[in-house]
């Protein structure tokens, strides 16, 4: 009979958890807030608690897959770090899980999963060799070669959204400067039209955010872009020409056969996908390089696809 | 009894062989003139010609590792372009040697080939995950993932002098901005140096050079730096800077144990090895990537040990 695996999608708002199947049916779903304000121990019973309300009443589970917000070491289990969730530092969540439900459990960054599962369940299927991106607060990224996870000698490869892409440029919130991220992400992009509105320039962004400055996103940029507003299409026009050529980089250095790329900022469809081609095209080394740029294809359940997909190949236990 | 290998080292200049044990001793080997304006039949009869004077006059072959100075498809044996060698375009390099010498050959790209061959026989013995770079008048590299080397889709991965560090950045030779290469490579550094001299700054390199700028290198940079010259501390201190900032961006995105750098620049030791090493620790987005970055250890047999590694160690035959 067809195996059980379980599935769970840890953010630092909710925990998501779901009982699956190996071909990406969600069988049963629970979802609840992390509340990672009552401390690490408290949101890791949580996580406890939602696996036994997707536990299946009869039949064993295979494994367990967890997608969690931050670096992870796949080899030991060890979370280094959730930025979002106060108190997780390195934490050994795997042996705890483990220890609590008595089957192999497999942890894994959530950007790295979600590239796992559209190369296993979405848009980058039958494809041997993926890059994909995810473009929205941050950037984030997931690297498949040869069928596999890229993880690295301690699980942290993929981490695409700090590339530098501007050597000598501003900063960035991880501490340094010139990664992709701060260019081309959401968060990016609006401190840009920020900067340049304090620094006296004129948008029609400031309207449809009715002169909340705070109130600024980057629906707010993309609406005035397409309104003809030039500050806003120059600050999209540079991101995605950023964007583009940090791409480009990827191609250099992966060679893939594919680039996905999800997250909020790429909902704007064309307008970021046709500059980021168009960059492509002008600057890769060779046309060898050139392989297709498309949408990811799987929406709020990507998480949890993840999580399975990782379950179902868990990346093998050596480092080094 | 141990297994025979041969390697050959195809070179704009040169094409050496040698006849090889898994172990890395070289039992045999010959050297010619590439003469690459003899046309591409010449000096692939040139290759065979090589191969037959290194043949084991008992015994049999196992296969034949090929390095050759541009892209290549390792799945199809086909090289793209050799940029040194005029009408090496599109040509089925392995197909051709199979059907003369009847054993399996594989091709590589030959800093793809130097990365292997300094973690099979050289500074990176013993880890699984090896950023390698070769740093001289062009910047190439190889990596290496989970004991593999890291080939992508067509076998163009690793190409690492052509990330993007300055997206608005200066020319470079491969035709678009911004590359790594064009920053902190040899020629780079001293296109630089003339720039800037052509401008009207003064520089002890144009006395070590006698005033001919034809003959600005990198060496003379590095003399008239030693002597605090400030133009030349300034190129080398960017280039190094640069280049530095290129090796976060392997650490975020490959995450290996070790990085390793060789080339004509890399003998300038401390004095690159320093700042690379400084503005790593400075700009890295966590402690957890650090890792050391130590100089090559192969020398000039490095392209040999380099075909001989992959005919070890051939990557997969699969594709996509």
């Amino acid at each position: 009979m067809d195996k059980v695996y379980l599935s769970v999608d840890l953010g630092g708002t909710r925990i998501r958890a779901a009982r699956c199947r190996a071909a990406g049916t969600i069988e049963a779903r629970t979802e609840q807030f992390t509340r990672a304000e009552d401390g690490a121990n408290a949101v890791v019973e949580r996580i406890a608690e939602s696996l036994r309300v997707v536990w299946p009443a009869k039949g064993k589970v295979a494994s367990i897959g967890v997608g969690v917000p931050g670096p992870v070491d796949p080899f030991t289990g060890v979370i280094f770090l959730a930025p979002n969730i106060p108190g997780f530092v390195n934490l050994p969540l795997r042996d705890w899980l483990q220890a609590i439900f008595k089957v192999p459990v497999v942890l894994g960054n959530d950007a790295n999963l979600a590239g796992l599962a559209e190369w296993r369940y979405g848009a980058a299927r039958g494809h041997g060799h993926v890059v994909y991106l995810t473009v929205s607060t941050g950037i984030g990224g997931g690297v498949i070669m040869g069928g596999h996870l890229l993880v690295g000698s301690r699980g942290l490869a993929g981490e695409l959204g700090h590339v530098k892409i501007d050597y000598h440029g501003g900063a960035c919130q991880c501490g340094s400067v010139g990664c992709i991220e701060s260019i081309a992400s959401g968060t990016g992009m609006v401190r840009q039209v920020r900067e340049r509105l304090a620094a006296g320039e004129k948008s029609r962004v400031m309207e449809i955010v009715s002169g909340d400055l705070d109130a600024i996103n980057v629906e707010a940029i993309a609406r005035a872009a397409e309104q003809g507003d030039a500050l806003a299409n120059a600050v999209l026009d540079n991101a995605f020409y950023a964007l583009g050529m940090a791409v480009v980089s990827f191609l250099h250095t992966y060679n893939p056969s594919l680039v996905v790329i999800g997250g909020g900022v790429s909902n704007l469809g064309e307008r970021m996908f046709t500059p980021v081609r168009d960059t492509v095209m002008r600057h890769v080394m060779d046309p060898a390089y050139v392989c297709p740029i498309v949408p990811a294809q799987l929406s709020s359940d990507v998480g949890l696809l993840g999580g399975l997909a990782l379950a179902l190949d868990p990346p093998p236990q050596s480092s080094h």
